[in-house]
This record gives structure tokens, sequence and C-alpha cells, in this order.
């Protein structure tokens, strides 16, 4: 009966990467493969004692129904510390709650595209927004991104050729680079985006974790009529709960309003109640410098590595932040080689491939995350991965 | 910039029972207007319990991103629980976890309906199935429900002429008219649907909540290859985790899993822990016999407070459980107009027009819930809604 199917779901191609992970996840693998917060940073006493004062307080209301757009106090908390941390005034009524920042992407292109619409990605870009725009049949238009940002040229020929309906952006340690948009790349984008009848996404998942440097700009100081945010508490708290968000101007958001509704009615109403309390009661910019002190030791600890292990002639993307190190090798290694070698000694990481749509793809590139395996297992993957890359190119 | 919308989300007409709601959800209202199970059901200090095992046993775990087709163990409950309950053999592989049933809704539109696919849907149905279904742009082909089940002639119709791609059904206690398909209608449906190429949707989310009269065959037991079964702990357990399921067969297993991938990565995984744990340790059938003991008798008030209070010649749907009873006033009153003159004595209950799809409304029926509120307000309110309806026939 595969002859049901709609034609949108056999667009899709089964995620590479979902491949990947089920076989890093065996326990015996050290895996630089999955973006997996280090569980050794969750808040689990403070989330128990949050847990145990909802359910103690308020527990009719936090089991019961909740309305779409998500907890008031929840939507309040993220407005203020928008304004806190980045300067920029967001009405707790422009936000949406949900299930993760995964869904918003959904959601977006539930009420935003139709099939064959243009929509700008970058390239490399980030699976999650790929896979979930694709189910609504656009045409994906590509735009390089550099350790400057987007290339600006590419970005004006997308939008002048093929008026896309929004534009997905990175700009904050994309995934899967771990580069950031300079400043003067956000102004040029922001003065370019501003011409065109089009919607610019930042999916800032990454924000908060920045080890050194200064934070730019964030795109909707420059448009505020144009920018949707994402967020989410996955990165800095817990990604079990599925918490995220996007903050949109008022006229789509009743549209993704509706969208939600239809989607699952709302997001787990206990977990909002859980994260509110949670942020009550604990100081979350204390937990959030924990959190970057220890993966900017264990980013220290894998570059240091790549330099000790790793021939010379690689390039390493440079990176202030986030959870992903890019490693671009000499042109003749082909890191789904180098991977299939890998596997096999127990190391996992994610070939670049999959991260590139259309024709340019880097044969030579990999992703490597440093925030779920501790310092020893960094230095012992390494020094495994660096032996099959002199081992590749010996075989040469 | 509100043209940059899609075509779909412009399909889909607000809800109107959404705006009900809001109204009835003020604290000094009589509502028996949302299916909001009673909050005095909520097991909260079992779910406290959980809670705390879960964090405490396994945190790391039941904090850390999970696998999209949920967790095993609460699959493994699941699939259990069938073969108890119904005598059905159901594989936990054929279970996918979703964000209540509301969510199964959504996945299974994503991966079964191209625009101008027909579907067939009961008439009148579940709204929050229609506004799922809607986004994905297919043609609806509606069946008239009654005490019986689906009209057989035009479901017979609707399947020779339109070959509908599914056939969406909630056969046990029905929303919102609360009947249940007879055994010979259920025979019948399958009968039919068995010589099409169709899928059979069997929507169950009070399936459990049965007061008397003995459980109908389900429809997995005629049509094994053809039928999808939805799921939900939000009626038995709480809402607010929003934890439902779908059993799909086995080729409709990987389209799912990967659009569940692309619309949140999964479910809320410490709540599935949560509820795991909780099944564990409390017995289910126990709390489930509560809550029918519970709804039972507040059903009965309502019945009996409508034989006091309304006129003699209306109808009240026959129901075995669930949370609705489905009125019919006499043809001359309208239930918009009804809702209007009692909303204005804080009195809430749903009209039956937006139930309604097509042309064949009826405008003097109404959908009441008796498991909000409790036996004195249901009094109160029935009361005041009989006064409403006699001032109304007064004044015609």
């Amino acid at each position: 009966m595969e002859n049901l199917l709609s034609k949108r779901i056999k667009n899709v191609p089964e995620s590479f990467i979902r491949r990947i992970l089920k076989v890093s996840s065996q326990p015996d693998v050290i895996s630089f493969a999955g973006g997996l917060p280090s569980a050794d940073l969750f808040p689990i006493s403070a989330l128990e004692e949050a847990s145990y004062k909802v359910l103690k307080n308020n527990g009719k209301q936090a089991l019961q129904y909740a309305n779409s757009e998500g907890d008031s106090q929840l939507r309040n908390w993220i407005a203020q510390r928008y304004k806190d941390k980045q300067g920029l005034e967001i009405s707790p009524e422009n936000i949406l709650i949900t299930n993760g920042s995964q869904q918003a992407l959904d959601l977006l292109g539930k009420v935003l595209l139709d099939k064959g619409d243009s929509i700008v990605i970058e390239n490399p870009g980030y699976l999650g927004a790929i896979q979930a725009f694709s189910l609504y049949q656009p045409v994906m238009q590509t735009v390089a991104v550099d350790n400057q940002g987007m290339n600006i040229a590419a970005l004006e020929h997308a939008l002048n050729t093929h008026k896309p309906k929004l534009v997905y952006t990175v700009p904050n340690f994309q995934n899967p680079t771990g580069i950031s948009y300079s400043q003067s790349n956000r102004e040029a984008v922001a003065n370019l985006v501003s011409s065109f009848d089009t919607l610019l996404i930042q999916d800032d998942p990454y924000g908060e974790l920045r080890f050194s440097g200064k934070a730019k700009s964030n795109f909707m100081a420059f448009l505020p009529e144009q920018t949707i945010l994402l967020g989410s508490f996955s990165k800095i708290i817990t990604p079990s709960f599925r918490l995220g968000w996007i903050v949109a101007p008022k006229w789509l958001m009743k549209p993704l309003v509706i969208a939600k509704q239809a989607a699952d009615l709302h997001t787990n109403y206990f977990s909002q109640r859980v994260i509110v309390q949670y942020l009550e009661d604990n100081p979350i910019d204390e937990h959030v410098e924990k959190i970057i002190q220890f993966y900017a030791k264990q980013k220290q600890a894998m570059v240091q590595a790549i330099e000790k292990y790793f021939p010379k002639d690689i390039d390493v993307a440079e990176s202030e932040g986030g959870m992903f190190i890019w490693v671009t090798l000499p042109k003749s290694i082909s890191s789904m080689e180098l991977f299939d070698k890998a596997i096999k000694k127990k190391v996992a990481f994610v070939p670049g491939n999959p991260f590139y749509v259309g024709d340019e793809v880097k044969q030579n590139t990999l992703r490597l995350s440093y925030v779920t395996m501790d310092e020893v297992a960094i230095e012992e993957g390494i020094k495994c991965l660096g032996g099959c890359i002199n081992d590749l190119i010996k075989s040469l």
C-alpha cells in the first residue's frame, strides 16, 4: 500500500546522520557525532526540586490541558532574557512555545511554504532545517557560508533571481561549521534582505554558549519587521523537555498558533511549569557559565589533540563557542572513507557531505562535537582519528 | 507581509471552539464546553513520586535527547495493553509515541495526503482531526454518523466515487456525539473498507472510559493490514504531558518516524519515563475504574438534570461512556442563539454547528461535557440552560 504515501514524504531522504547516530550510540563508541549536551551538566536535582514544587503547589493546573501559545510566565521570562542579554524589546505576545526549535521549523514551513516556493539556506547547513522545510516541497537556494558568514554576492543573486519567502540562518556558532557571521557580514545581509519581501530566520540554539570574543548583533536589531527568532532550552538546561520558542511578527502569530494547535494542541505544560520554577529558583547565568567553562575546556582539549595527532595540512574553522569543530582535510581524503575506517575502531563523527545541498559538496570535511565526551575520551578518539587519516594518506 | 503566508494555512478557519473555550475558561463560568478531564482525578502525588524516581535513578538519560520512535518500555506497555484489554497482537515496533494523538493526526496527514487527495470523515466529527488534515489540503468526503455508527450507503458511495486515502473514525464514544458504532456497523464498515486501497484510522481517546454495555470489536481485528490505531494517556492519566501514540503497519512506520523527526525530533522524553515509572508503580486499572465511576456519576447527574429542566421534546444521543452528551433541541431552536443567551448567564457549551462539514448542519444540536464540572455545578448549569431554552421557545 506504499502507493498511499504522499509525494512530500517520498521527497525526504532518510537522514544519514540518523543512521550515524544509531551506530555511534553504542556504549563502547567514542562519539564526536551527535550534538548531545554533556549529561554531567544537567541540573538533575534542581529539576527534581522544581518538579516537586510544581506538582505540590499547583498540580491540578500543571497536569491539565493548556493554551497553544505557551505558559505566560515562560514567555515573559524569554522576552526579559532578550532584553537583558541583547537589548531587544520583544513582547511576550510575539512568542510561541514550541517542542524544541525543531518544531518551530516545521510550523514555519507549514504557515509559509507552498510547493515550489523558494527559500535560502546556508551551505553547508543544518540538516534538521533542511529536513523540516523539505516536507513543504520548496525549492532550496543555497548560499555558501565561510568564517565571515554568508556569501553576499550569492545571497544577492538568490534574492534577486528567486524571490525567496525566507532566508534561514544560524549566525552564531553555526551547525555544522561552528563559525559565526561577522558584524559587517550581518549588516550586509540585513541590508540586502531589507529590500526584499522576505523573512529572515535567525535560529540560535547555541548563542548563549560563547567561550571567547564578543557577541555580534542580533538580526532583529537590523530587521525588526522581517526577523523571526528561534530559541531553545535544549542546550542550556535539558533537551529532553523539548522546549523551544519562536519570536514572530504580530501578523504571523495567529497563523502560527493555528498551526501549533493543529499540530499538537500545545507543548507539554508540566515541563513548561517545571522550567519556570527552575528559572525562578536557580541562577541560570551561573549554570550557563558552568556549561561554557566545561565545553571551552573540552574544545581546547580537542583542538590540542588535533594539533598533536592530525597531519599539519588540515584546516580547523575558527569558532568562539557552541558545540562543533569543522575540519577540512587534504583534498585527496574522503571523510566518508575516514568514517568507515574510524567506526571500525569505535570512533564516530559526522562526515561533511550530508550538510551540503546541491553540487558544491566538500568531500574532505567533517564535523566533530566536543560536548558529549570527556577530555580523556577526546584525546583517545582524536588520536585514533589522526591515525586513520595518516593511514589514508599513506594508502593514496 | 501577509502575502507570504502559505495557501494551506489560509485554508484553515480559526477554530470556533477555541474562541468558545477562551470565553468558557473564565473562573465564574460553568463550562460544559471543553473536554477538560476532571483535575480532581489527576494522580498528582503518584506522578510526583514517579518524577522523583526517574530523576533520582536515571536522571542523565531522562534529560538527554532520545530516539524519535519513543521509549521502548512505553511502547512495550502499550502493546501489552492492547493484548490484555482487546486481545490484539501488536508489536512495539509498530508503535510511535506522539505529542498526544493530535500530533498523530498531523503526522498521518503529512505522510499520506497530497493536495486534492480525498479522505472520509465523520459528520458531525472531531474538529481537531478536521483541522489537522485540512492543512494538507485534502478534499473531505463526509459520511453521516448516528447512534448505530457510519451510514453504510454513504460510506460505500464515498469509497466508490472518491477513492479516499483514508477513512477517519472515532468508533467509541465519539466526539462530539458520544455515540459508539454497533458491532454490526463495524463489521459492515470493515467489510467495505477491505475491498478498497485505503486506510482506516480508529482514533480512540475515550475507549477505556466505558460506563456500561459491552466493548465492541477494534477495527484492527477485522482489518489488520489497513487499520491505524491512535491512543492517548490524556484522558486516563494527564493531558498536560501530551503523550499519545500511533499503531501503524510496518511500511508506514519509517515514513512516520521521518516525519516525526522533522516535526520535533522526539516526544518529551522525561515525561515518557515518568509515565513508564507511574505505570510500573501504580495499578492503572484501579485508576481508570475510579475515573469511570466519577464520570458515570456526573453523566447521570447531567442526564437527570436535563430530564428535569429541559423541555420534553428533545433528544439525548445514547452513550455508554466517554465525556460528552449530544443534545438535539426542537428544530426551531438555534443552538448558536442559545449559546449567546447562556454565556450571558455564565454557562457555556459548544453548539453543534462547527462539528459539521458541508451543508447538512443541524443548527439545533449541542455538545455538553460532563467531566469538568462537579455535580452541583452540573445541576445549576443545566437548570440555567433549560431556562434559556424555554425562553427561546416562548419567544418564537
